[in-house]
């Protein structure tokens, strides 16, 4: 027996106009990346984006294709975002820190046919634009008086193409499960794979995501997205934030610490996420400037793990409550997030902070457990560490073309290649990622809490440890280290430091030290390289061993 | 080309197994038929629903069966809706204060297979119990100790089959648009109607229910819902509580001034929900005694009108912010909530309490507009009123066995029957129902503020507008009036009265006195019945006019 309510699908384009009509005075304020800060409001972005739609149309755009964007966080990018969507497009966000080889394979693999590209990124597409083979349109996100001279072939001008366009348009309904938007996730091994959102977990994800123990949303809010909308649908806030109508702040290309603080005080922000690199600028230049932090109710970071120090400081001394949240692009991204619960509100700050630190609880929408190598589930104890394993409907369960093949498990759980432990509170904390895992005599080492204790020793700039294949315990941690400039300290002092810091079996059984660590484009340690450099490395162990 | 997300089905049982892996031991407190203050909490819920699914499919309900309750706001209720819904039962809850033969005709025409009964109503249930065809088990909500004598066949005891049963069970997925859950409304003409609720619409309107600018409910809330389980699924709260892990408070049968003030104060409760009935009954309590409310924080008017002194009196005087709320049993039924907008917060109150006094905004999800009789879209300018129209993915598009045909227009909008302005800023007002509207020389005149003006004369008891046949006019408004005991007032001194409080040409062209006024089972005034009796009423002015 079905129910009897109205077949309405769930639609990007209703975010918007619901915005542009309760909401249409409702300020977006971008800095632009040709200098200015821009004032607009979302009845003239509702319009635009309409002008967009035919423009796009008149492009030869038809439903389902797919539209790049290499942009920073910006109106016009707004605009984009709803304008393909909204219509029936693919709106496929590109991380512009990739390798440019990494990104003209995105693109051709997408087989985007019009892209978008900021005055930032011209220099970027022409070393590939000759390479892209589905993309029969550039358009350069900018006016006619700052378009660049460019290599690029028969590049247009956005604002020309808008201008030009009727703004006769109705948006569409046609089924909430069309693919909507479209994000690559940079692995360390492999090529860049596709994560296909539809309309309708967009949806769910932006609704859960906006609750009042997720984000707390209101259109009483001012929100600045730092996070780029290149990742991971910039944790959906284009996408809620108009869901509300809150005055919305996108940061352009300048992420340094005194423009953002400019942003956060000149515009009045309540709200603003981003990851921890982002946070560091801006408490350093609060620090060195004496700055203040009037308006900021609520931070998230995320991306990377928060430290505990960092929650402190925007708490206590400039009055922000933080959210720590995890996810991933495969998770639209919004896993988990760190409200506290009833009652711990009274709990010591110190174990507040301590809740905090984790990576939160999972939001209603979002299933997680932890299991061991067999896929049986791990107890909820705070202790037990296992792979960390997702399951709901703003997940993926197949990347585009279906690159790697069965991503789900029987049950329809994708595995985050995450490990991680859950507290008897639902509270979950990454500890590792799977690949990265020590597996020690059959027990699991955690790569992470090893290197983070080691950064802590004062003559260490960075740290990795790796598992080496040792006779008797199948793998022991090696230590990796770069000096800081001009310090010393000696593999003894090293392990010394870590000695109660760690679990006594966890102390690595030898360090070596390097003038630099291997990362990928976007910044992530890159531990293949690292354990193939290190594939031949004798421990001092193993031969007491045999 | 469709997204590439799970299939993960939006289903009920999801919200409770939330609750019960996060916050397991958040109290779930309840006012007992029986006497007692009784406390449970949401692991326990959970898995006496479970148990509750197993006895019911031991009593022979299987998939799609309707199960009949006609029971207040109780644990034992929520385990029903529960045990139901997330079985793929269909939870069917029973307005008690109907007609005895409008409940049986209820539980007829949905061919409940179980009914679960309250103590409170096992007499109301004897009257008719030998009349429903299709019941085939009575349970009756108490405890081997307290079960009463009664005719009721074969009536079983709620505890006794919950103890019995097994507590193995796995919540079941299936197809969200599967029926979860049915109400009938009560109009004014005609057999009760049918409205059948999906999975799908009742997770998507709990999200945007709970949403910041609506509900903004958090597990850190204590919500006592008032509003009846029994009337349009109280406004979704028992849903939406479950969701987020709030504390909930049930009030049980007794919603009289002290026994809400003691739930208000003793449990902490920081949210609430109820008809104007109730807050009178309680602000009255208060005023009485001198009390005061100390935790309170929101409080949500609904199901009628708030009158703008009792929206002040909770805000200015007990300092919880009033949500007005609209809606419709066909809406499930949230339409629209009274949240302020960016900036208004810093009006003078006269003007907050302007739009307060409204019936507030659409949330996110619900589209609606005014349209005049040919169905052309008019004004959101604050004045024009029209029929109000509504459409999204929570309002019904059919009633059950399609009692009453078609019931949407050719773009799916659903008539609410109601006559409404929008202003500029989204704020709707309810100015009549569209049967009640008097239609005069092509302009529509507001019975309901004809009767509201009425009601401000110190001799007026209750006063009702209908209108009456005019050869000029078309109709002119006749207005009947039921004087309070004792007090005398003539037509002149209430025409007087009412001028400069209405516009000059909605003047009652006649006054008619009355000892009483009828009403439907649920208090509504039966203006079917006043047009009968008062058609040959002779309106002075159209001897006049002829």
């Amino acid at each position: 027996m079905l129910g009897l309510m109205q077949d309405r699908p769930l639609l990007i384009s209703s975010f918007l106009t619901h915005a542009a009509l309760y909401h249409g005075d409702r300020e977006i304020v971008s800095r632009t990346i040709e200098g200015p800060i821009h004032r607009t409001n979302y009845r003239e972005v509702e319009r635009r984006a309409r002008k967009l739609a035919n423009a796009l149309a008149g492009l030869g755009a038809t439903f389902g294709d797919r539209i790049g964007t290499l942009a920073w966080n910006g109106y016009r990018h707004l605009e984009i975002w709803y304008g393909t969507s909204g219509s029936g497009l693919v709106c496929h966000t590109i991380n512009p820190r990739l390798f440019p080889e990494q990104i003209s394979y995105i693109v051709n693999h997408a087989e985007d046919r019009v892209l978008f590209v900021d005055l930032t990124f011209v220099p970027l597409v022409e070393k590939f634009a000759d390479k892209l083979t589905a993309v029969r349109h550039f358009v350069i996100m900018t006016d006619r008086a700052h378009m660049p001279e460019t290599t690029i072939p028969n590049a247009l001008c956005y604002e020309e193409i808008v201008e030009a366009a009727s703004e006769d348009y109705a948006w569409p309904q046609f089924d909430e499960n069309t693919a909507s938007s479209l994000c690559y996730t940079s692995g360390t091994t492999g090529n860049p794979k596709g994560v296909l959102y539809s309309h309708r977990s967009t949806t769910i994800h932006s609704l859960s995501a906006n609750s009042a123990d997720a984000f707390c949303l209101s259109s009483r809010d001012v929100v600045l997205p730092i996070v780029p909308m290149f990742h991971a649908n910039a944790w959906s806030l284009p996408y809620g934030v108009s869901m509300v109508g809150a005055k919305m702040v996108f940061p352009g290309a300048k992420l340094d610490g005194p423009s953002v603080h400019e942003l956060l005080e000149g515009e009045g922000v309540t709200f603003t996420a981003a990851v921890p690199t982002v946070w560091l600028m801006l408490l350093q230049h609060l620090e060195a400037t004496g700055g203040a932090i009037t308006t900021l109710k609520r931070v998230v970071i995320g991306g990377s793990a928060a430290p505990a120090s960092m929650i402190e400081t925007f708490e206590k001394k400039y009055g922000a409550t933080v959210i720590h949240a995890w996810g991933m692009t495969e998770m639209s991204p919004i896993g988990t997030l760190g409200a506290l619960k009833a009652g711990m509100d009274s709990l010591p700050y110190e174990q507040q902070l301590a809740y905090k630190a984790k990576q939160g609880r999972a939001v209603y929408g979002v299933e997680i457990k932890i299991t061991d190598d067999d896929g049986n589930e791990l107890p909820r104890d705070g202790k037990a560490f296992g792979h960390l394993m997702v399951r709901g409907p703003w997940i993926a369960k197949a990347y585009l073309k279906n690159e790697g093949g069965n991503i789900l498990d029987k049950d329809g759980w994708f595995d985050t290649g995450d490990v991680a432990t859950l507290d008897p509170e639902g509270y979950m904390q990454i500890t590792d990622r799977a690949k990265d895992v020590i597996k020690s005599g059959g027990e699991w080492i955690s790569s992470i809490d090893l290197e983070n204790a080691a950064v802590g020793h004062p003559a260490v700039a960075e740290a990795a440890v790796i598992g080496i294949v040792h006779p008797k315990w199948d793998e022991r941690p090696l230590l990796i280290v770069v000096k800081k400039p001009g310090a010393e300290v000696t593999k003894d002092e090293l392990l010394k430091f870590l000695e109660g810091k760690v679990a006594k079996w966890w102390l690595p059984d030898d360090v070596a030290f390097v003038p630099e660590l291997p990362h990928t484009a976007t910044g992530k340690l890159l531990k293949t390289k690292l354990r193939e450099d290190f594939k031949s490395w004798r421990l001092p162990t193993a031969d007491a061993a045999e």
